[in-house]
């Protein structure tokens, strides 16, 4: 089995940035926690991060292409506008879930709104990083139901 | 360890109601599978529904004096427009996750935006049934991290 | 033949609440009239009142297991943003007709949309008590269309 | 007693136009349907059909010449945005209904508010080709409840 | 002379709920206050609280049969949607305010309007538990201007 | 000098249509009142009048061929949707001016906006009869001034 | 009779701001058009401008006490957001109409409503320096009307 | 093959009205394009104009009659209201293209959207008259991919 | 103990203008009222009135200076877009009290929302002249909390 | 002659993507037909594909010092939001025709509005792919006619 | 050379008026900067500052008399309202520069939108009152560059 | 002192494009300016240009890492939809100005709101190239002024 996670815009300043946002702990320790979840699963977990809206779109396709599993998304500020990675969500026919680790229903009104969920099967906003876990979790048991 | 799990309106008719958008396991089905849960995990579990806001609000109030750690609750359709379960979520102090079977992010505009999860810590939506299960896995990992 | 009339809130108040908009006959007299109609139509007719949100759902709910052959419903000023009783109507496959006692077109703005409507087969608005009347002939020709 | 029915833009398309919407029988079976109701009732009901917003504005006025008792009407898509035909309704002061064959509520956004009906008694929307009779029973209860 | 006050949704958590928006005194701190200013003016007031919109419209309209004096209601977040509520106020013909213990005018957006003032003949809020003492001198006043 | 004065939807119902509003002359007396003007001044002033968007536009288009001198219009309810009528204006050159029996500022919300307007020189509005005598001055004026 | 012209914000500057809108006359053109009407009707016009909003509203109610005959108003900017000249306005029962110079239907957006429209007896627009004399005439005809 | 092209309110003014949006053609030189691209493709083409909403829609009606293989349609500032002229469309299943001379795309925002283009198959907006032409070859390419 | 009231625009025409919504006690009344009430409590109230947003502004700035012990505010109608005067409002961080003698809840929709009630402590509407009095003791009542 | 076609995001994706919104044809089958047409017209086609908006910015500038003689631009999602395409082909002055397959003026609200096509001389939407070579024709139909 | 500096509402309330918004520094400070500037320039600048909305319109419309070279004006909260000193400053031909102390594009949804910058050159916010001096430099270089 | 001005999509074509909004110096002409305002301020500014959203959120980060004393951006037409750039800017520390050449608030209603802005200290709008140096001196002053 192999899934990717994509990060968008930002989300490699965790840990830098809005630390009463997004908490203390910085990129690599997410990296970590993503690959100890892979390794006690025995499966292939990718991760993917990116500032660009084209080059998520260009990684989405990719994914096509090499036939994963599943795909975790954090779209990062592309949530709210970018109709394009929605597009390319709907193309890909695998479970997809997007990942928030703000509660984004209780920020600035714009963040209310994802447009890319409508992309995906599923959301997951507020429960830090851990919720990129469960979101791998609710993958495979999309997977398995299937 | 004591979870509370509140069901708004029509949730007791999983299996009957619009079963394309909702799943074809009824809402025994759910009991069962939040019961093996708490079994697995060695916690009480309450699981309550009503069709009325006030209860709602009631039994949130009553989860205060009781000492719940933490609650689980897929408002229905008050998700939608109910400030007053919005207010009573955000009296409760615990780790609390808004939970939705179906991906409201593409139905209708209206279920678009939730106006309860802003009393809540995050929310998880569209990943079925095992949406309450990964937010009981949520809620333990905050209680953890706390 | 069974149908079931369900009037929401202030409706008991009839003849005594703005009778300029809602007429001078009070809510006996609206039983009357039903039961006279049924009677006549050799049916069982049940009417049932209730200022609460979450009784008109479990109301709807009932008749699901009561096997009723049609709903009459006036939701009063739920109609104007009662998602929950919406998706309660969605969930019952008989045939539903909205009655409004006043015309809703010409009053607020708040009342020119039925955001329960959505869940019924129909509307009839503006024909004062006779609307019930009407309604239920309309209940019983889509059932003899059927 | 006179009572007139207008049809405005294609309902002359019945049987013909989107009949998962407005059913299978077609303008002629309506107009028998409206014939047979005036028979048995003893009454004139004269029926007209214009595609022409103008020329409904017409008949209406001419109704008041002709001291019609009952106007129903059944606008079209003139109902969501024809102030005009809205006046023309406001000038004749005998008993007028609304009627639509499908339940404008649950289609699209713009078919939600009715701009005409504020011009009539009230409305009568999804009840299929039965909605015109139930009309004409509605404006005889008005008239003779005077 | 009997003077009623509704408290709505989450009220009985004063002092409990969010103390720096609603203050530090509890809702025993508010029925002693009521009902020692009833004790100097010599009349008697009820004071009833429910979480349940239907409750609430219940208790309004048994105000009708018990024929009060005057009503003195906080919606809570009830205000800012129950156009059912409203209705039930417009049906009482005596003197009513609106209480809210904080300035809804400075806090969310969705605080700022509220539908069920309307039903009443005025307002006071943001005086925290002082505005139901106030209140309760108004609604003498108007009694004994009229 | 060649003027034309055409009136929209229902203004051939003056004096018979809620008289309240357009006052109690009828729209002979608008023609004589007319007539008296363009005798007083020596000067030709044809009247039209039409329920319909499509003949109002016809009749504009015809005033380009027979080189009238200036328009004045009173487009009925079209006021406030047809654009249509506005490019039928805007493609004639000569002065045009848009009347309003009433005041449409102090109407409905939906009377506030002039859409024809646009394609007009001025508006005069809420004078009454007289408001069509004042723009014929107002037109004179125009021509004059070049 | 004693009628009185009051002109709001940036009137004066008539002749030297935005000429290709407001055309190349100065405000003492203005001046001297009012005051030769006034001499050839045999009346007293007084001409008041202010750039405030306040000594606008004081003057129309120095207009109350001093018992004018009707008003002519062209309240600049303030048209567009002074809901407290339009109070003003309100309370003063004689003859009102408001001028403006330029068609404000076919300008900016913000332009189209007027907000002080309301509390006169109608409007004149688009018709140039003319307009203020054709509103002379219109307040002598209204007041010989009654 | 039997097309027809339908022209709204005020395009028989082209090339009198607004030359600078709409070009220095006239009508009758568009109807020679029209014509010279039949004769070259042997196929008949009828035009048919009308200022009329109405006259349109009977126009539409006609061609399912009238067995028209495509339809080519510039409804004129219809296009932003005519929700009459876009059920019409709807009933129609051949091949049709909304056609705009000009780029309403890049104009007054009202013209920014389309209501009848959702009764059509495509549009083509700002490439002139020939935009009828390519029109033509595109109904002429749907009918032979089918 | 000295206090200021503040009377916006159009409350010195207090039973003058439009009694049936202002009440027929003239602006001298409200001072007694207002007089009188500070010689029973034994304090200094000063009352301003102005028309002219800048004064209102002038004198909030001057009772800084002055250290005045709390403000009562009736803006009229710049309550619905005076951010200046709520900017003035928000720099004295004394107790301040909005009253509004109608209540505007129930008026026209622009008077729904107050921009100046942001700037103070709370608002009393609806309450009449006793209004003001109310605000007083509220004022009072705050200082004693303190 | 050399002409340019941009597609944006998701464009490579033809018949892969959502076949029943774009047709089964594949992006090879697009570049297939694009080379054929310039074959048979004797001139060069350019054209690019990518996801990046950046990328399609700087190749809309690359354009400009190439001395390209049109541009076929289909924005994808793009269309709805990017204003910094919009600007970019703004500087651009040659022939410019926005392309997309489907008709977007009946698909989902968002879109139904196009920023770039104000970028761009006119829009052919709903076509198929034969939509691009339509466009072609347009550009030198453009290009002869100057 | 002469320029104008013009504050508007509240801005003499600086060092007093919400420090954590505005800064410690005062109006006096204020003025001693611009003075200092000046000096240092060998040029006049006269700083003028009212809390009326009218005042502020007279000393622009003074500026024109008195041929001052160019304008700097922070309209305080009337830059989110005034339409009135738009126009006002839109008269004024010579550079215009409008100040804002604070960042207003991060602060509440209404301090977004400036009506009165499209009646200036140009808009410096956020950069405290260094942003004045800066605006100094900016006319002068605008002055310079004609 | 290390400052780093970013260009956003399209200014790399100053002096190309719309040069009447723009100016008619080109983009080395702004490189000059910026680099003779580096050496006589014995400072270094770096100058990045990108029309990729991704790259310039991209530079932003480069920026932390390179411990930048400053940022002066101009986001070009992404200043009024990147949420992920206003993201970018708010997790950088230092003083940050966006600069725009030409005036936003008086051009298409799209370009009066900046979300990039709220993650910025300040704005400088429509001064042309010489808004770069003012930024430059605003930022030194603010580094100063800490």
């Amino acid at each position: 089995m192999k899934l990717l996670v994509i990060n968008g815009p930002n989300l490699n300043f965790l840990g830098i940035r809005e630390k009463s946002v997004y908490g203390k702990q910085d990129y690599n320790y997410m990296l970590e926690q993503i690959d100890n979840k892979a390794t006690s699963l025995g499966i292939t977990i990718d991760v993917f991060q990116s500032n660009s809206e084209g080059e998520i779109i260009d990684r989405i396709q990719k994914a096509y292409f090499d036939e994963v599993d599943g795909v975790i998304i954090n779209p990062g500020a592309y949530t709210h506008y970018s109709y394009a990675i929605r597009d390319a969500l709907a193309s890909l026919l695998v479970p997809k879930i997007e990942v928030h680790i703000s509660n984004i229903h209780k920020r600035e009104d714009f963040r209310h709104i994802s447009v890319t969920a409508a992309g995906c099967d599923g959301q997951i906003a507020g429960l830090g990083l851990n919720g990129y876990l469960l979101a791998i979790d609710g993958i495979i048991n999309m997977l398995e139901s299937n």
